[in-house]
């Protein structure tokens, strides 16, 4: 097997590859006071919350670590301590949020779905009105554990019109899926910079509603976390309150430059499609399966069943695509025996091509036959 | 006045500069549940607990976001709920210790320190003595509000001869100042990744003692910043809990590797030494006079008392000496008129000898005369 003489392509739903270009936008230090900084971050704010259409009512306040840890502060600061919480649940990012809820001390009720369904805007409906105590709900808009998306414009309706606060975790549909505040109301969305902005991690960002942050203040249960605190202190002093990643957030700069060029959330979600319907077709050819409808199935990452074959064994498939180049999203997250192949990233249809091609030939060394 | 083309280098104590070398490990996308990635991860914190020599008790455990968010976690994490936190205060890292405990709802009594005196072992060891229900106490070791050093060494005898459990702020001298965990007893000791490592900020970590951290589980306020959990996760899986911020961790690797190259903390903490001895007699025959007597000043920051003189603002001087190249800590942190200059990250002496030169221009271009 010839070694291949670059980084291997990752299949992950972040961190992902990104451009080289994104990536130089680290060879330089940055003071993390000083007004060019400063600069970046307005910038990045502003873009951010341009690109869920929320400029008239919303801002985008960023938040060190990863996207949990954007998560986590949004549900700290903005659901009071007697709140509580509805969290509709299908997959290991709903259940996320549940433990983060059950740790910082709010109360949720949890709303079970299958796996393999979307949220069911009437049932969210009908647990608040058999509820009144709840204040907020939680949901995922693309849950990752299985690449399932939810009718997220829906579900904010049933919730606005029943006077709950909304919290969206869209982590992975950020960027990659349409997603309009003006007739999507929201009192926060949470996503990262190293998914569909194609940047890489180290921060994620809370579009929250002003109105809703204004009355948040000493109400979280974190310093750091303190998303409040945070946006009052950027307003402030146009700094973070703690050093923030001055390289991640400069590569998240130049990689919404390149979101832009591409012609945004449009165009990149065209092509996350088209990489996913290129894998469904290719790995389909190929015996594999989706586990999801074709009609929730998001364009972020799509989960397949395993081949029902006595030589299947996850090490060495992840193990033999690998060598030939492709990283995929270890370890399955579903109940029944599934891998997960990611769509987004700095990635072409040809290079979905050479994943097939990969898999085809990983299956074949393990005696695993293929159709073709 | 010739245009700098060059990045302004940063005299500031994180983010800082750092070698190319560092930057470029950053030009490579890695996955995070990956075995290369993982095998980088192992190796960090290998490195990091034998830098203090810890090896035999502690191990490290890294947190994303900023040293902050380490700080809260290892308070968070370490100090049960009904614990009762000591904490000299003789500055802002001080004052911020305080404040997340308040904010988690620790109990903490402080101890209040003139800003231009170190911590005294005497008066901890009083306090500790006054008041049996302190459980911990919580010390700055190099506060960079001034740039004093405190006795860390003797401070951690008479807390551990009382049968108390220490929590080391080490963020500013970690890997610049001499740290022995078989001399200074300590549970927990936390710093950074864009600090005397001369890596690029975004992840902190603690070197917490094992016997400690194993006492910690369910205790901790937040998901996000569990410090037990995120142990356990590693040592199960070898991967982070959560996203990690692959670039700057890979980043770290690289800064280690220098760091050993260079002759470990004996020769960086000489290299920083030199660096402020040189800053402090440049600047003093400019007539600036440091805050701070020599015997308590740390080789990491150097706080100077602003010129005596009506055309002294230090917007405009911050403003001139950046024109010229260099970005100081702007801000000051003193309750007298002071400016602070960092001595740490990737300069030599030579780069010390462009800032002076670069304030006493500033200076006389303000009209302020200097004796030379």
């Amino acid at each position: 097997m010839p070694l291949i003489d670059r980084d291997p392509l990752l299949l992950t739903p972040g961190p992902l590859s990104t451009s080289l270009r994104t990536k130089q936008a680290m060879l330089h230090d940055r003071g993390s006071w000083d007004e060019a900084f400063n600069r970046i971050t307005a910038e990045v704010c502003r873009r951010l919350v341009d690109i869920v259409h929320a400029g008239e009512t919303h801002v985008a306040v960023p938040m060190q670590g990863s996207g949990t840890f954007a998560v986590e502060a949004a549900l700290g600061t903005l659901v009071p301590r007697d709140g509580k919480v509805l969290v509709p649940n299908h997959g290991a990012y709903c259940a996320r949020i549940l433990r983060i809820l059950a740790t910082i001390g709010r109360a949720a009720v949890e709303l079970t779905v299958p796996e393999d369904q979307p949220m069911s805007p009437a049932a969210i409906a009908a647990a608040l009105d058999a509820d009144p105590g709840l204040s907020h709900v939680a949901v995922v808009h693309c849950e990752t554990g299985t690449g399932i998306l939810n009718p997220l414009e829906d579900i904010a309706r049933v919730v606005a019109e029943r006077g709950r606060a909304l919290i969206v975790d869209a982590m992975s549909s950020y960027a990659a899926v349409a997603i309009d505040a003006r007739t999507t109301p929201f009192d926060a969305l949470v996503a990262a910079s190293g998914k569909g902005l194609e940047g890489v991690p180290g921060m994620g960002f809370v579009i929250a509603s002003r109105t809703a942050l204004e009355a948040s203040a000493g109400r979280c249960h974190s310093l750091a976390l303190d998303l409040h605190d945070q946006w009052r202190y950027l307003q402030r002093t146009t700094q973070w309150r703690f050093t923030p990643p001055t390289h991640v957030v400069a590569a998240l700069a130049e990689a919404l430059r390149q979101f832009d060029e591409e012609g945004g959330v449009a165009a990149r979600g065209a092509r996350y499609a088209a990489n996913g319907r290129r894998l469904v077709d290719g790995l389909g050819a190929l015996g594999l399966q989706p586990f999801l409808r074709p009609e929730v199935q998001s364009p972020v990452i799509v989960t397949f069943h395993a081949p029902r074959h006595p030589a299947w064994d996850f090490d060495t498939f992840y193990r033999g695509v690998r060598e030939r180049g492709y990283i995929l999203y270890p370890g399955k997250l579903t109940r029944v025996e599934t891998f997960r192949v990611g769509c987004i990233g700095a990635l072409a249809p040809a290079d979905v091509d050479g994943v097939v091609d990969a898999v085809a030939r990983t299956l074949r060394t393990m005696g695993i036959p293929t159709p073709r």
